[in-house]
């Protein structure tokens, strides 16, 4: 491994952190609530380690797949054990791995929470949760569409097809190209979002941490009771269509720049995330209206927020879905674990995967009728080789056997099976809530010190998608296997 | 669609089911409960419609794979809609969809049942139950290790490398020929198991009932208890073990026959499917000490015998596992989704495709360290091409689909999400009880005509590997798209 280079990324990127941490370390100054000092520390820290680790000594310039997948998973990690500090040293959260627990959701854009009272935190501290999504969903966005289809790893090949910029070149300007459009789109959601929920008479700092919360498709907010303590339609539904708008493979988005508004609809992943979205969203609001709603628009209304907040993987919530009967939960259920669209801020499966099972399933069907015949697997028309096929296959075979296997031992805290099931989704696929135990109105503070360790690294597992974190754990020995 | 042929082979199926009722008829005569006429009836109308149907003219005698299919699929489902007729003669199920379930149940060795009080059913019922098991069971015999090979069809290309008997040859003189083989060995362990159980002081009619349940891996009882009525941990072992026994792929006993027992111990879904089992003993028996269990052996032995009876899909229960912990409960869970090896009496996935699964899962994993390496997937030092792991993907993929989508229909019953997702895995794995509302101490009867309806398809669906009943049901009009 050639670790100068390694460590000199992390180096740059605690730099960077440095300077993410300045505009809560300035609320903290303005509110005087006291949680300045901890984010001057912070800075401080990050600010000198940052500084020297970013002097190493690079070596070799050019870098294998594994040690490129080492860098992001060191990354994401190195920034959530220096960016916990802030929690742990205003004592917003009762333990270190709570709070690393807690940044971790943040960064992967989960939004899961040990706190049990957000709303007695500082403004600082809730200004830096949510920023975390923010910056994580920036660096998601970047990791899927620039960088792992240029490493061409666990089948994410096939973002290459879709990924915006030049095609050809070298790796670096591509990736730098390729960035820059991306945090353009970024930020221009961002700021629509800002504006239409200051209209819908939310506070700028509400605005913000909302926003940060629905574009990073994570679900941190500033009330007990999430979206739900605003008693509006309105910004019920613009958070909803933004989480929507979050769900959507952002190279799409620079298609609709260019003006190519066709080839934006016909996309076959979009198409799929929406039907699936709008089945959800019938069923459940029909499920609704026939048990406990009066209003079928309300049925609609809650519906389809939850849909797109559970499918997008943000996990905000309007109302207590554990309530919900269980078929809505089974649904609920569902979209957790399918996600979003990939290249987008959402977590879970992705779209695109499910997308190339059902045209798997349907070849395997019509082989009965046409045993000979060889027939590739085509996405808007072009053929994914058998290759990325074949890890799309691996990728969801690991993601399974990870869920379950995670489910049974988390099961050994003694809570129900829809607890344990729901749990381990709603960290694997980064959404946060869950049902029951881990519901919306509940929170992952009941479970052990090792367990909500355990879910920390399920988060970071499901937002790395699962191969980056495997380059740094597996053992040497077994590629001498082959 | 080659009707002749198809029409011709189901009327000899409904012969020899006239032939198979026969016992049933002999055991309703000689204790006079009853019975006797409804197998009378029932053995009449099978022979004269068997008869008729025989003397169709078969036309073409090469028969394509989707009419091989259907073939397999219309005979399943014609002897259980003349099988079910003595249970609802008899009114010993309220509703002719009631016996079908049941006897589908039967024929598929799922061994649900609707029925809350079986001990006040005839003997000669009891019997027929408890016979289809055992017909049933070699049927799937025949049909996986001698049928699906020589089709070529959705991934049982795999059953090819271990099916007994010769390898060259034409289909028909290598199916009789297989089959031959296979009715000796399951004959044999039907036997041994008859008189061991006489052994532990069983009455004849009990062992045999109980022998048919086994070996079919599946699961009807003469007692409300199952086999918890009886207090005999020498009974209990014996079954286990007869359970275990039936899980194996019944061609690596033709291995054992012909002196192979190295052959026999090197096969790597066998290692598989006992290192699951051991596992979950384990890990259950250990569940079942640290928290209700005063001792270790008895722990061990009901861990042995719930994990042996699920994961071979038989369904048998010595206690009631629904009050077991969530863990082990999960552990059971996922034992009745994996399910027996391929080529034996069991249902569910089968342990050969967990195994193809983890080797791919392993071989993406690998490609961090190797991206360029072409590393083919190989069982007992085999390779497996590229197709057939793809096929084994599809079904997979198709097994979720459909177990997802039927634990959110079957939800709309009202039952809980534990009931829903394992009343689904219990009968498209042809388990037979699942927990909490169709757990051990329960059964089917709750549910409502459409839902019992439903779940005797999945039965079907499952028993016949998916594949089989969609040769009968997708519309023609899908095979022009290609």
């Amino acid at each position: 491994m050639n670790y100068g280079i390694i460590i000199k990324v992390i180096g740059y990127v605690l730099l960077v952190e440095s300077v993410l941490l300045l505009p809560s370390f300035f609320i903290g100054l303005y509110t005087g609530e006291g949680d300045a000092a901890a984010f001057g520390i912070t800075i401080l820290l990050t600010l000198v380690i940052g500084f020297f680790l970013s002097r190493m000594k690079k070596g070799d310039s050019i870098i294998s797949i594994r040690e490129g997948l080492s860098i992001v998973s060191l990354s994401w990690i190195f920034v959530s054990l220096f960016g916990a500090l802030p929690l742990y040293l205003t004592k917003s959260t009762s333990t270190y791995i709570n709070a690393l627990f807690e940044i971790v959701s943040g960064f992967t854009t989960t939004g899961a929470t040990v706190i049990s009272d957000v709303e007695g935190l500082t403004h600082g501290i809730l200004f830096w949760r949510s920023f975390t999504h923010w910056v994580g969903g920036m660096g998601i966005l970047v990791f899927s569409l620039a960088l792992l289809p240029a490493l061409g790893v666990g089948g994410f090949q096939l973002y290459k097809y879709e990924s915006p910029g030049p095609v050809a070149g070298k790796i670096a300007p591509k990736l730098k190209n390729t960035a820059k459009i991306l945090y353009t789109i970024y930020l221009g959601i961002t700021i629509l979002e800002v504006i239409l929920l200051r209209i819908g008479g939310m506070s700028i700092f509400d605005s913000l941490v909302y926003t940060f919360g629905t574009v990073g498709t994570g679900g941190f907010a500033t009330k007990n009771l999430s979206v739900g303590a605003y008693n509006s339609t309105y910004i019920h539904l613009i958070i909803a269509i933004f989480m929507t708008i979050s769900g959507v493979n952002f190279s799409n988005y620079y298609l609709l720049l260019k003006g190519k508004v066709k080839d934006f609809l016909r996309d076959e992943e979009f198409k799929l995330y929406i039907a699936i979205l709008v089945i959800a969203i019938v069923a459940m609001a029909l499920n609704l209206y026939a048990t406990t709603y009066d209003n079928l628009g309300t049925a609609f209304r809650d519906s389809y927020f939850q849909a797109a907040s559970i499918m997008t993987t943000t996990g905000y919530s309007t109302v207590d879905f554990n309530l919900w009967s269980a078929f809505n939960k089974l649904i609920l259920l569902v979209l957790m674990v399918i996600g979003g669209s990939a290249g987008s801020t959402a977590g879970g499966m992705k779209v695109i995967r499910i997308l190339i099972l059902f045209k798997m399933v349907k070849r395997e069907v019509m082989k009965i009728f046409h045993p000979r015949a060889v027939v590739p697997i085509k996405v808007g028309g072009k053929i994914i080789p058998n290759e990325t096929v074949s890890s799309i296959h691996s990728f969801t075979a690991l993601y399974m056997i990870i869920f379950i296997v995670s489910t049974i031992l988390i099961s050994l805290e003694g809570i129900d099976i829809e607890s344990a099931i729901s749990s381990v989704a709603a960290t694997l696929s980064n959404i946060g809530p869950g049902l029951n135990f881990v519901g919306p109105a509940s929170n992952f503070g009941g479970f052990s010190q090792i367990s909500i360790f355990y879910f920390t690294i399920l988060m970071l597992l499901g937002r790395l998608e699962l191969y980056t974190i495997f380059a740094l754990i597996v053992p040497k020995k077994w590629s001498n296997e082959y």
